[in-house]
């Protein structure tokens, strides 16, 4: 049998989000590889054997999954939300632009419930108009685009949904981006703060951007902007299709 | 027992990639109400009546749905993909908005695979950073809206995926779309063109922007721009996670 590395979505916590497509390719795998705590979801079978790694060793998982496909082996890498949004997928693909021959195996993205969509079912749907995805980290990228960026979306009258609000590696940048979107948005647009979604320790909370305070957002957070005419509609809040 | 509305994502159409959350809803309810085909992915059976309806009536479908519930029905409007994403979560809260007495039931949305990340699966990791998603139907917006937010989109770098390409009221406007987006990105971005994904008329398109013709598309097809730097991979395509 040959092998072959399907790099896979969790969803957002709750095992409802997860799609059959996905438990399928766990239970067919010799090995899973990802992030400790998105490999602990994964259920601990005879004849799987289970590669939890620390953050920020993203290449490093997909050059093994890889390895491990070279040799016969079925390698899922597990993601949360979604593998093709700020995950693993794009890592296996620049893993594989780096080796000549990774020899014969067949690879397959499975996407799942992305972090701002679940985020976006519990608030209701602020995402509901053209929206942008960023991701606040400056880990991977100048800390400028991400100002550029913010400042195009709000220009622009997008719904956004952050990623990774507080990952940026110095203090005071999520207090940063409040301010540009305060600038660019007015103080009355509506940001929502989305935490630990589906999970037991979910929280939300809608605010205007004047009322907004980086402390509302930890590394658990998606936070989401509404469009120009976000409104709350009861505990709701929405982006009309409308523009 | 008291009423419900829920709005379901069926996601992109197979159904391995159906949540169970999304079977458990349709399992438990009364009345399903949606578009033509989303509702013939719902299988009939005892005591679930089915309410098909034609295109554009969104809000009439939300009131419906209401109603029902309001009555004490358990109503799960189906939505393809994501509901929250240019779908029908949107519309429901628009129709509550409107009705200052709706009853007391409760209203869900139930996150479903959109779309967009569906084909960028498919295609590899084509959305693997900043991204914008733009609703290219002129129908709800006015399409100089539309034209601006390409442009800031193509200004700052960002991966974009367009829904629904060819449902603009005048023939020649993706046509415009894509002149729009050679000139913002240059001819050599890679575009592709992703039609049908996940049912067997799956057909998969990737180009330089020089190269894209407007009849790539059509209304089952999703469009994706890979950022400055996305690249191919052997048969897949990613922008990486830098920038």
């Amino acid at each position: 049998m040959s092998g072959w590395v399907k790099v896979a979505g969790l969803g957002p916590g709750a095992e409802a989000m997860v799609t059959d497509q996905v438990r399928a390719a766990l239970a067919a795998a010799t090995d899973v590889i990802g992030y400790i705590p998105y490999v602990a979801r994964v259920a601990p079978r005879e004849g799987l054997v289970l590669h939890p790694s620390d953050n920020r060793v993203e290449l490093d998982r997909a050059r093994h999954a890889i390895d491990l496909a070279a040799e016969g082996r079925r390698a899922v890498i597990v993601s949360s939300g979604d593998p093709g949004v700020f995950a693993m997928a794009s890592a296996l693909f620049e893993a594989l632009e780096h080796r000549p021959d990774p020899g014969a195996f067949d690879i397959e993205i499975l996407p799942g419930i992305t972090a701002m969509l679940a985020a976006a079912a519990r608030l209701g749907a602020p995402l509901g108009h053209d929206f942008c995805a960023i991701n606040l980290s400056d880990n991977l990228k100048p800390w400028d685009l991400i100002e550029r960026r913010l400042r195009l979306a709000a220009e622009g009258g997008f719904a956004m949904a952050f990623y990774n609000p507080r990952a940026a590696s110095r203090p005071g940048r999520f207090e940063r981006v409040l301010d540009i979107l305060r600038e660019g948005c007015g103080p009355n647009r509506l940001i929502s703060f989305a935490r630990a979604v589906t999970t037991p320790d979910e929280h939300l909370l809608t605010v205007t951007l004047g009322e907004a305070r980086a402390e509302m957002a930890d590394m658990r957070t998606m936070v989401i902007v509404g469009t120009p005419d976000a409104r709350r509609v009861g505990r709701f809040v929405y982006s009309p299709r409308s523009a």
